[in-house]
């Protein structure tokens, strides 16, 4: 293949993740606050400096939209993160992930997609995140009963196997790890339950570099 | 009543306030992210000056828990964010509020309790916030089909009603208005498809003193 032609099928290949992704309306937000005064010097750097292969992205005043498949935003939320840590500024990240209801109708669709959990590098920078995710199933099928609560406790079954789990708080599970670890925790839930359940969204608030870290 | 009576009379309906609000698993966790040098100690006086009668708190590194009744929980976090937006500093405000799902195990309460939307005073700060609202049924009841996206649509029509909606992106809507406005929008969605739905939370980010706030 011709230079020329291995970019129009890396080209390709982009654009059918990116299609593939919207049409199952896969994709996250993420909002970074830099507790720091040059907080939009090290938001913009984060932002251009990490690889957005394979996505779309789309910046607004409160947050940046990926769209892509689940390992790339995954590698991209880990990696835009990461930098911003590298700084050593103190930082907060909420993370949105979604899937299951393209273009905010939630049609029906026949066949759930089977997704691996993303697998992620060690980033070598400890967070600590709490997590809650959201199975928003409407009734029964045939094969399977509607309980929230079920899929929420195996998923924090698995953080526990993961050992990012740190405890249980109101609301969210806390979770401490390597920032790799705790983003694959959170998407590995994410798409686990993602294989029964059509819409299925998750939020984590990260800290980074917090001050206060040793008393969470 | 004497001025003792009085306080104990006090005491005892914020004790009764807090543990309606425990029964029912009624709270909000906030996360202040000030994007300044001084952030610390703009947060530590916020959670200082801000009024917690009737309410329980509890800070941990990552987000303050905050149990009370629905009118009380907004209330603080309308005072706690506008004390920092009125520092001037940017910041981003996380807000997760839940219902219905006391001790998270979600057990089935016969009657949910019909709350009527908090109701707060404006604060002269401007806010842009992308929010996001989960009805989490787990099916139909002999009165109602579960059906989660009717439910959101509702809630949006809500917001388009108060003029608080700006937008609809990708799995949030972005509203903007006074600080009061924005959270009595999230609020009056929760507790109002919670006279449905047992279990319902809510997430908001709130972006004060964007310097990008010109283009949302």
């Amino acid at each position: 293949m011709s230079e020329n032609e291995h970019q129009m099928f890396q080209d390709h290949q982009q654009h059918t993740a990116v299609s593939t992704a919207a049409d199952f309306g896969v994709g996250a937000r993420v909002t970074l606050a830099v507790m720091a005064d040059d907080f939009a010097e090290v938001i913009t750097r984060a932002l251009r400096e990490t690889d957005s292969t394979g996505l779309e992205l789309q910046s607004d005043s409160v947050s940046t939209f990926v769209r892509g498949d689940e390992q790339r935003i995954c590698d991209y939320l880990c990696g835009l993160i990461a930098t911003v840590g590298r700084t050593g500024r103190h930082a907060s990240a909420s993370v949105l992930l979604s899937r299951g209801c393209p273009g905010e109708v939630c049609r029906v669709i026949d066949e759930l997609p089977l997704v691996s959990p993303p697998v992620l590098a060690l980033t070598g920078i400890p967070v600590i995140a709490q997590w809650a995710l959201y199975p928003l199933s409407d009734g029964a099928t045939a094969e399977r009963s509607a309980d929230h609560m079920r899929d929420i406790t195996a998923v924090i079954d698995d953080a526990r196997a993961r050992r990012t789990f740190l405890r249980g708080d109101h609301f969210v599970t806390t979770l401490s790890g390597d920032l790799a670890e705790v983003i694959a925790t959170v998407a590995a839930g994410w798409v686990d339950v993602g294989r029964h359940v059509q819409h299925v969204t998750t939020h984590a608030t990260i800290s980074i570099n917090s001050p206060t870290a040793d008393r969470p």
